[in-house]
């Protein structure tokens, strides 16, 4: 056979997956052994996974308690059932807006007593735990996808996760960070891909959309896709949004803002209610052409 | 402003993302200036692009009469309307099958003829193009996409060109590779996104789906995605296939062979024709669920 | 001026390095504004930066009392000035050896007694700190480099940091990051370089040593490298330091281990003691190289 | 054992290199088997490789008589002894500057004459052949180093080839490139890093030094570094030059302009011939250093 580096370059890229595979056996809690059904994740009265499709929308920061309960409701009105709002913001610069924090949070949860919605908001440290006793769903930030301390902490809660990808981590990492909080208790995960590190510059990062295939595949976890951050750019959202519910996201984390201009964090990639209102009409339409 | 590192980042993604657009004046060929309409490429009867969907199948690389006969029926009958087959096969290792060549060809045109599907394979140096005179569409590979010596020849022929991205390139290089062809004459150009070079070890390349609107928005050109190198593997490319549909790609080239296990080249990647009917149902659901 | 492109492309790398610069105004308390000098960092009686050059050396892991004194002792022969040692390890898989931890410290602390060797060691957790209590310099490892609240906890020590730059983050970051915990207090910090992600697969990370004087630039900060993790082969990490020492590293993090084959951890790039002393020998005469 | 992640990690980086490795047997013309020794590049009476190091300077393109010839006698006083200068450009644009071609080549030879040293430069298409007659060394672009056809032609003519490794190329494949050249006659070739594409924003690309080591362990050719294109400022290129002397390049490909303002090409990358004259004084005192 003439033909040994066609076989050598495809043996590498099997050797490459049976890598990951090979892993599998050390994903005791997330993994597909024994072709193990998916892991439907419960926040509140909303479910993830197995057919159901969450849908995450609302401001990257908790400006004011106007802000909050209006967006809130928008979003609502637009078909999401989880709402999201940044409390505490890990931001590249300690001389940044680092959110309202605990303010924040308590305006959060008036926007869940005036629509309903179960609430996400992002955790930076363990020592903040008790002030997110009311979020329903504890968010881990790409950043700190390998912060193994924090993760630790949170499997002992019971709650629900919501764990980025880091903008360098490989998808081995991602589940084994996973299996971080997992192991620890009862604790239920749901996965988010949000764009990767790579060369190119027309998007903010560069979404890695072939990871929800392959994370189901090794996994039972659900998996969400966050195009705000991936892209950068509102008007990116929607195609990108389409594409993950296509490929078979379990679903997606919006930006919504009422007032994108003049949004303290990230106004160029959030959407407005109206625009979030037609995008989760195409995302209803497409999740029932790709029903079998 | 206490948030200058947030406008900063902001400002930074919009500059780079400026530094794309304001190349808009060197896309004298096929940028978007004066709000032009889509360019349709015609390739025989099939038209690509403004509302056209281009469905491109075939075996990575023709092997016999027998294989290009059968599976060109195949994939005519699953929906392809134009059929793809390698006869110059551009590969790593000067040790490795390098395509049957002009016999290659001959055996492409047989299926042309037996099937009446338009045919696209891929040219690989200026003194071939002789060989290509009754190939209806020129593909230039992702590793010769700044040959620039074959790009300005191909712009002379006046037919056709699919041009693939390389796997380290931004989209501004792909943009600035079709006015090298289109800047000869009056040689219509093809996009294809299949995927760039980045850290993640669980796909062959990492498909770079974001590309699809933003090259869409920047030029005039179809644009079309190759989920088969993107992926590396046959399961991945429905998935993949499906999201390039929901994010307005004007077209997929899939690989499809009646024999995998034994192909020469690329077998894991490639579809079986029933795999592919299915799939190409799906692609059609997706079409109609997006439209306005 | 036929050659726009080519400013373009130019303008802009320089817009980009720009955005870099643009941020030196953020660089409060790291930056090069006014000129100002090197900072130089005390560790125990220890020296880094404005000409100083540090060497840091010793095992992945504490493994035993035996290990870490026999190699504590055999590195201070080879030249080392400081030495390391993992008792908290941040491992992928939480199945994972993950260190000796207190025990680690103890046993780290009995070989800084034995041989009068400063020690760093990796903290993974703000309450962890009380522990660290006789650790003479905190390291603060790639997954944790934007753990911002650890990065503002080790702020209020005053004691100096190693902070190592994160597989997937920018320089900016990297600097904002030392930001975090310098405008808590008058702690000192050390930048370390320690490769990146990339597409590359011939070393374990892409060793980016342009980082070293591109830092030094922008901030006054000293910048070592770590050849070990970044190359992941022990026969690579003597060029790879040769290097860093030729650009203008301030000193070099390598992990040394008596018996490799069977270290608990990353064996496969520590280099033995004998290999060390080659090695710090090589160093030191391209240190007076390139002195003017 | 409860390391299998450890290990597994290990053995991944391990399979990885491994893959390398296997195709060893790939690398009939240029591989180490059989501990053969280093291949010396001849051009002219200028020995590359085998202890041999090689210094080429010179501007990005030809300009003028007078700009070759002043910045030819420079370098060469400077302790150049081989000149480079483009005389067919491959610019991302079609709009852009494409060198003096033929004309840049004839004063390039006018340079020579002056100077007597020997020349380098890029050749583009395989039409091309007969004008670089008198070119000493026929250099390949990192865009051109999958351009097969181009390549193999090379290796009929029997002179040296500087073959630049491509911006998302991995070392396999640039050695794969060098047996397309070698399989085809006795022609030698000079393998030449010269940074890749990453998410990196502080230079042009990346200089990926590592690559020097590993190519030389891998095969018997000489490796060179060429850190003006790999930094992308003039002011970085020392730094780089001396890091590449250290880690054991067997040359380096410097850009050196007597008016980098005025350049019509890559201007800010360039140094000044006094500059150059500095820097060469280093990397003797460095390659005398790293000396047994």
């Amino acid at each position: 056979m003439n033909d040994m580096n066609n076989y050598g370059e495809k043996s590498c890229e099997m050797r490459k997956y049976m890598y990951v595979s090979e892993k599998e056996e050390q994903y005791r809690c997330c993994g597909r052994q024994q072709h193990r059904e998916d892991i439907i994740v419960k926040t509140g009265s909303v479910k993830t996974g197995g057919g159901n499709f969450t849908m995450i929308a609302g401001p990257c920061s908790v400006e004011s308690e106007e802000q909050i309960i209006s967006i809130a409701k928008a979003v609502k009105a637009a078909g999401a059932n989880l709402l999201r709002g940044g409390a505490f913001k890990p931001r590249t610069s300690p001389y940044d807006f680092q959110g309202l924090k605990a303010e924040g949070l308590r305006l959060l949860k008036l926007a869940k007593q005036e629509t309903g919605l179960p609430i996400v908001s992002e955790i930076m440290g363990v020592n903040d735990l008790e002030l997110f006793e009311d979020v329903d769903l504890l968010q881990v930030g790409a950043r700190n996808m390998q912060n193994f301390d924090l993760l630790s902490e949170l499997g002992k809660t019971g709650k629900p996760v919501l764990l980025k990808r880091g903008l360098g981590n490989t998808l081995n990492e991602l589940l084994m960070s996973a299996e971080y909080i997992m192991s620890k208790g009862d604790t239920q995960v749901i996965l988010c891909e949000r764009g990767i590190r790579t060369f190119c510059e027309h998007t903010r990062n560069t979404l890695d959309l072939s990871a929800v295939p392959v994370l189901k595949e090794l996994s039972c976890l659900p998996v969400i896709v966050d195009p705000s951050h991936a892209t950068g750019y509102a008007r990116l959202v929607p195609p990108m949004a389409m594409a993950a519910a296509a490929c078979g996201a379990d679903g997606l984390m919006i930006e919504v803002h009422n007032d994108p201009e003049n949004a303290l964090c990230d106004g160029p990639q959030a959407l407005k209610p109206d625009e979030y209102l037609k995008l989760s009409d195409k995302i209803s339409r497409i999740r029932k052409a790709i029903e079998d």
